[in-house]
């Protein structure tokens, strides 16, 4: 498409006609009528998951009830679906698990960096990052007591405060209210220099930009299953140990099933080898059969197009909003720089929740966060160049007509 | 039947053609051929789990995406269900919640136990005990460090062992290995009068026994959901905190949707008022709607009538294993007295591990735990009188017939 001149809805139709990546969206159950940006809070659902749901609960419990933990593999499937995610995460082989929820996993792993490093006292996380992951550390901390803390600054003043006391920094990769990237490899190697353990949350980066690990050295990591990786309603979420730290990590919840050996039935703990340490206790079969179906479909896909499509298809909800919608007093709240934003574009507008509300009665699936953020994901995976048009063109609309005043009194009438 | 002439298959065929809740067995689907005795580890297939969790999929979260966490009642589910279990345990309202797993509710409830007795050191339990419980509690309390301590006594010691030291009690209701039911009443006053709390893991009761945790005056429980419940492999598990502790209840897994305020996004963890600060982070509502079916089934039965049904099938699975298997060495390793046992026969054999291959390879699922029990699980939910009798003529010709040894021969074969 030019640059420079306005775009048409008929260049959109041309780049979706020779996107290589448009047959997957015919792999996804998308409802009619519906823009669905939100795939950042909840997955869309890929068609194979009810098929192979159905024949894990028909086929294998109901015919092989208990033989299914051997002979279905389902004692094997955190690990075999946690292999899947590594390879979208950079994370060589046996490394990762799909396991239990993100928070979980968090507290799991903030614990075992602790105790990685004897004497440092501090969790060093920043304000803006995800409520839940700070709750998990101030849980951590009044619970061991003893000077522990959790300290929050600035995303500007994280590398100034990595000091002798921090034992693990913690952050989200991806930033839930304005979908900006902190640079893994820089930030994971200035929290190394100073001694400190580097653990990141990449609830909004798996399966939505590129993730290099192994690559930057991360320490420890953590992130959930159902928004970019399509696993369903609170599916399972996976962590990430890098293999040079998994023999000396003890984490707190030493369930029987990361024992070395659970049906010895031993009288004390002792952990797995490697990874399986991190493992509770029974995994749920269900939640992680569709979890899989979510990554395999993910995996179909090209990842370097996918990343280029994600650039492309935020940079073009940029350049719409600007083009069309450039008088209503919007404000970018992501970065402006592809490099540094996900896929996801955020923007900022005093009635921000009553714009939301009104796209939603039109069909226009976003989201709000407080106090102003509105949030658009933009999954490349399932959605056309021409969706962002579409969007646009109601969000147009919607400030256009005054719709979204409407919409404010009539959800504010609905809520109370 | 005639309780001092020898049985025959006849007089059980009669038992079942007058089983009232023989109408429940055509709500399971059974496979052919199988008599299924694990339900004490992997409950068997209701025929409305597949249809509902298809549901969900494909009409809930395939159509309303992100709209299912309130127009679908998915945020609601883990109290909707708990709610229900509640009445399987004998627990009033706003105290049960179905969420996580047993070890992770369990670590949840002995750490917030230790928060209210401070002061006291000590997590008592026996040494008999789930090895996952009592893992956990390992896992805490090495944690904690600074004199915290998991102290294992034989089960005649309990009593004897509650000190001043003690914080919690932490004891699972029906032994894993011989059925043997503890008096949670008697048990439960003991620790109190002692200052101590009293926590019961109810993975072995819940469904299969009468549990009266209100009047009991109970103060913490875990429990479940892929035994008794029939919620299918690795469903969601639940607790229970009474009433009265509530407020005062710190637990460490203080995820977002604990909070007051989930979506206010507070800088700092607030407690949710009652049993929603038990809640850490996103349940999985696949996995939370196939546990649903599996109670609503067995809501579906008169409790009273399941539980003398349990014990009609234990004691007769005892009486014939007597007359039809009394010279085979088998000793009986669940109490003699019908009122101490739950739904499952334990015997002991020195060849246990090689019968019961033997018997699996003849279509009888039963397991084996080390060193020599073998372990029967009899739910009554969808087991026949006529199944028990099949079940111990499959367990004398096996021993008969030398069966086992050659099972035996090529088990060991196979495991190398």
């Amino acid at each position: 498409m030019m640059q420079n001149e306005p775009l048409a809805r008929a260049d959109l139709e041309a780049l979706d006609a020779r996107d290589a990546l448009a047959p997957l969206r015919e792999r996804f159950a998308l409802p009619e009528g519906i823009l669905y940006l939100d795939g950042n809070s909840l997955g869309a659902l890929p068609k194979a998951t009810a098929a192979r749901v159905q024949e894990v609960i028909e086929e294998e419990w109901g015919k092989d009830l208990i033989k299914g933990w051997r002979e279905r593999g389902w004692m094997a499937l955190p690990f075999r679906v946690g292999e899947k995610i590594a390879r979208l995460v950079g994370a060589g082989p046996g490394q990762v698990v799909a396991i239990d929820t993100t928070s979980i996993n968090l507290f799991k792993l903030l614990a075992g960096a602790l105790r990685l490093k004897p004497g440092r006292k501090t969790i060093l996380s920043e304000a803006g990052n995800f409520p839940s992951d700070l709750y998990i550390a101030e849980g951590l901390t009044e619970l061991l007591d003893s000077g522990y803390r959790l300290r929050l600054v600035e995303k500007h003043e994280i590398v100034g405060a990595i000091d002798g006391d921090v034992a693990v920094v913690s952050l989200t990769h991806v930033d839930f209210k304005t979908a900006e990237i902190h640079d893994m490899a820089a930030l994971t190697a200035r929290a190394q220099a100073k001694g400190a353990l580097m653990l990141w949350d990449l609830c909004h980066s798996a399966g939505a930009v590129e993730v290099a690990l192994d690559r930057c050295r991360a320490d420890l990591a953590v992130g959930c299953g159902y928004k970019f990786l399509n696993g369903g309603p609170g599916a399972p979420a996976f962590l990430y140990v890098a293999r040079r730290l998994q023999e000396a990590l003890k984490q707190p919840l030493t369930g029987w099933l990361g024992h070395a050996d659970p049906f010895a039935f031993e009288p004390h703990y002792r952990p797995a080898p490697g990874i399986a340490r991190t493992v509770c206790s029974t995994p749920s079969v269900l939640a992680l059969a569709a979890l899989e179906c979510g990554i395999d479909l993910m995996l179909a896909a090209d990842f370097a197009a996918l990343s280029a499509k994600s650039t492309a298809l935020t940079e073009l909800f940029i350049r719409l909003v600007q083009e069309r919608c450039g008088t209503f007093g919007f404000t970018l709240a992501s970065p402006r720089e592809a490099v540094r934003r996900a896929s996801q574009v955020s923007l900022r507008h005093r009635d921000g929740y009553a714009i939301v509300q009104a796209l939603i009665a039109r069909g226009v699936i976003g989201d709000f966060r407080a106090p102003d953020y509105m949030r658009f994901g933009l999954a490349p995976l399932y959605l056309r160049y021409v969706d962002i048009w579409d969007a646009v063109e109601h969000l147009r609309a919607v400030m256009a007509e005054g719709a979204w005043r409407r919409a404010e009194f009539q959800t504010r009438a609905a809520v109370t």
